[in-house]
């Protein structure tokens, strides 16, 4: 019996690749649905207007990624040969294709941030000189949590700060929030205040919050009725998506403050790691993220192929890296085995890989 | 209970406004899912792989929309500064937001094609020179059937002669095959044989189908891994999408055949318009369209009105037209209703709008 | 001694292809220039004011062409995705290389107006709906005189009821003035009064007025600050381009009025062709371009050839149509020796091609 | 007399600033000239061919400033979507505008090199994987010499190994060599070589070489024909441009070996700086180009106003630096002059500033 439980393979890639509860599907079954289109899903609409309600903001549009929602955030908040100023590490410059010049034909100052995370003078020593040689510098993008920092978040007061700065300057400010809902729970911040700080916010569903598919754009009436225009034409105007919407707000109500779990078992596993001889060093986990360092690519590799002879899943993160991403469908029971597999590893790949 | 009957409305705007059978939606709730970004939903994948063997290519991409699916097509076959040939009537030209130029950057070249549909000769004179001053002719995209056609249909020696053209002078062909199934139905042809004309083929799952979301991009394994890429960085790249894939299969299943039924009833509706005063004149019907003639927007706007007030919705198609779409929630007692509706105008209307 | 004369060759391909008389080669070189990226180019400056001035705008930007100031003038006025109003015969669409979709992301909307001229209810009827479906309309494009439509012209008044619909309906308007001179040569009509119905005009002093390089973005403050950086990204900076400029500023004082030698010379020319039996039809001469239409393409180029064989270059325009466009180096003593040779021609070709 | 002669001002903020010496002026009155649109212009032929024999390529495009030459390089050299490996000095990613994405909607990778200069394991490292999160890896652009590196140049070695890495990766390498002639003479390497290394070489002709505009774009006969087409596209299709290419192909046989004066003239004022007390460092001389650090904003604005009282204009690089380039105008007095003038400095502005 042990062995076959063995054979439930642990995921823990991402966040991305939990599947719908059984009260969920139920929720995503007896969905009302209409042609999204003509704005007539009901379910799609009621997403929407809780997904905005929660963060303080006028209005949502439900899209099909995350990389839709802040690739058509930064669109409505630039002109082509613009510039976007966000940190190395964030996502939308690392992850989405480079789509910000692809779509946006706008250009990316990087900041060298802690972590991914930046502040108001990392900001302000960024913005471009009014000079023809030089884009016009438009738009600031945050990303909280920060995936290549490990899940480290910005505070309430940290965010008001880079606000300031942009509403000083005249620079839009973004929120990249793929796993804001982490970083709320962390703090046990009120989200309704995010709308003060931000022109558009990007929310998604189909990580911790485990929903299959979606994520929300908020922002204010006006920016989100542009952003339909722009929507339609990338593509990302959808029929009877209801199904997939009744899945998020069922997963508004039902799965934000269960983070704090996935939260407390990835702290569990980065104390595990500590002991574990191949890892270097370990990102401070902050909240579902854990990264961690190994001494090369060989023993990277070799810790990936060893972990999933036995059923377990990672990602590799850059060449020497290992990224684990706690999630709904992760349970102390997988969480028991992870621990067996990582110990057992001291002494397994300790003779082989050092 | 008549009176309740008519309460249920009868929406005939669009195809694309049904909702799930209960088998359909039965095939979406088994639906083995996981996550489609790492390529491991089974569901979508099996779709993928059905529809690309129907229509003769070897692969296929699942994505939200059909302007997507047609967007990346363009997006596959042309540079920027390129020009596409499509007829004034085409979908991708008049309803997807601009998309050609704004995703690819390319000009059109507008044919005046015989109820949008165009013939190889059209082409060739269209065909720029080799010179600076002029965009290089790269793609020719057919629409079939062609909604603003009123659904008429190329047939698949048309379709040859095109294809001979395009081949001859290295012009990529595309095929808008929104409504593609309406045709095969009506011609009784081998969609399979459509793989040896077209470089790529975009089929709707959500239109006569009947399914909530989605089309699929064919073509060969080549342009397909490529338009991952284009797909991933418009935003189309999702998740447990097999939810829909899923009603994507049973459809392609259960649902081509039928169509014949809704092309049964556009021709009744036809032909009872025939008699009935307010309409100038009918596009032949070839498939589940009707597009009808009105004297002038005011009575456009009064038939419309009319048909309301009795539970129908029907489409304005220009200032003065009306489009009616039949489609899988269409039924034979609600045509009886429809057509009892429009005989009743006859009476009703003739002495109000004429 | 006529046999020399008859070597040098007559050049009506286009009024692009004169040379600097020896007045605005002396005012070139004795020109102030400077670094015109740091706007110190004393030459560039004047040009800029001029040309502003007699159009009764605020400011001017001096371009290397004028498909530069066309792009740069739709790039300032549209956003990607909007659509810009033009005729089909419009050069904007025709011959900058399908710069409108390159550029601007834009798409167009093609109007078929009398040889190029449209009206303002052509205008007002191809305005989109506010629809996600569609493009955006933002931009209208005047070529004025019209090149495709053989050199006629719009009337003040005529731009003024064009410019009322655009300013009702929020629509930019832009002049594509590339042969302005010769409508106001042509009309007498002062343009100081161009300036109140156009938000841009692009001039180019590089057609009739005989300068070898360059074209004048016209607008407000605002709009050519703007310009600036478009033009820059575009690679128009440049820098000492005062040697040109100079010959700008000399033709604008020197080159207008004699327009209409050119269009009395385009008129005889006209009167010679109605004569000659392989022309089937002129277009009627308004300016300084001829237009006729032969019987065949076979025919077309036999004609261009027999010209070719007496030391005369005319452009075919499409297959089985030849311009000739008159301009600064085309003399009366040029002009004897055409009619003579198109005399000629009646008898030598009349055998041979028809 | 004296003090006539200060008022002659030495302009060192750029090499852009140059005007033609009587000689090159001579050689464009007697230039040569055409339609370039047609490819008739004599003179812009001649430096086409010219410049590409000296440096081992196919053909040329004369163009009107290096913006448009890089901005062609980088177009024609990637797909939108596509990233581009440069240095995070690199003029193409600083000083153009955003035109990287702008015209190319490509990304970029920054690369931190030494002083702008990279190395092929710099490039190695960053090719991204076959991701269709990461943009494709298709260009790697240097910069030779480097004006933020103060005036560093790559020798042929360097450039062979990096050649190397980029062949073996299907990555095409571009040069931008606005100042190439300074590396040349610095390094006394035959510029024939760079043929083998690069796809495509921008050089400029304005900068050391001392003509009043124009660029030459350098590559295959194949990448420059759709290079025409490309310049056409972003308006740098110029006429009778024969006037500027004169100029060109007079600097190429009679203005590079003279460089080497303005290195040495360079070297002596670097020189000089050591023993001014506000300059903090001064980066190692290589070419024409010095540059200098200065304590503080504060000081650094102070130094370039006591600067331009003594006529004297050199140009702020960022907040606490100062950049003189040496130029073909400026002579061994005004050397003198300049000396005189900073060790008055040392004196006038020690009180004040420190």
């Amino acid at each position: 019996m042990a062995t076959q439980t063995q054979h439930i393979p642990i995921d823990l890639r991402s966040d991305t690749v939990t599947r719908p509860t059984p009260a969920m599907l139920e929720a995503m079954f007896q969905a009302q649905v209409g042609d999204d289109v003509y704005e007539e899903d009901l379910s799609v609409n009621a997403l929407q207007e809780k997904a905005a309600r929660i963060f303080g903001m006028e209005a949502g549009l439900f899209c099909p990624s995350g990389t839709m929602t802040n690739q058509i955030a930064i669109k409505l908040l630039t002109q082509p040969g613009d510039e976007v100023i966000c940190d190395r590490l964030a996502h939308i410059y690392n992850y989405e294709g480079g789509g910000i010049a692809f779509n946006s034909l706008a250009s990316v100052r990087l900041l060298n941030g802690e972590r991914g995370r930046f502040t108001p003078d990392d900001v302000l020593e960024n913005i471009n000189a009014d000079n023809i040689h030089y884009p016009r510098t438009s738009l600031v993008a945050l990303e909280n949590t920060v995936n290549k920092g490990g899940g480290c978040y910005y505070t309430l007061d940290q965010i008001a700060a880079i606000s300031d700065v942009c509403k000083a300057n005249n620079l839009f400010l973004h929120l990249d929030g793929a796993r804001v809902f982490n970083a709320l729970v962390a703090t046990r911040e009120n989200p309704v205040d995010y709308g003060n700080y931000f022109d558009t916010i990007s929310i998604c569903l189909s990580k911790g919050l485990g929903t299959p598919v979606g994520s929300v754009l908020l922002g204010s009436k006006q920016l989100i009725e542009k952003a339909k225009r722009i929507r339609k034409v990338m593509g990302g105007g959808w029929r009877q998506a209801g199904f997939l919407a009744a899945a998020g707000s069922y997963a508004l109500d039902h799965h934000i403050q269960r983070l704090a779990e996935d939260h407390q078992r990835a702290t569990i596993i980065a104390q595990c790691l500590q002991n574990v001889p191949f890892v270097q060093s370990i990102l401070p986990v902050e909240t579902n993220i854990v990264i961690f360092q190994t001494p090369s690519e060989r023993v990277n590799n070799e810790v990936l192929a060893y972990l999933k002879e036995h059923d377990i899943l990672a990602a590799a993160f850059g060449k020497d890296k290992i990224r684990f991403v706690t999630h709904l469908d992760f349970t102390d029971s997988m969480l028991d085995r992870l621990i067996a597999v990582l110990r057992k590893a001291s002494v397994t790949l300790e003779k082989k890989v050092i």
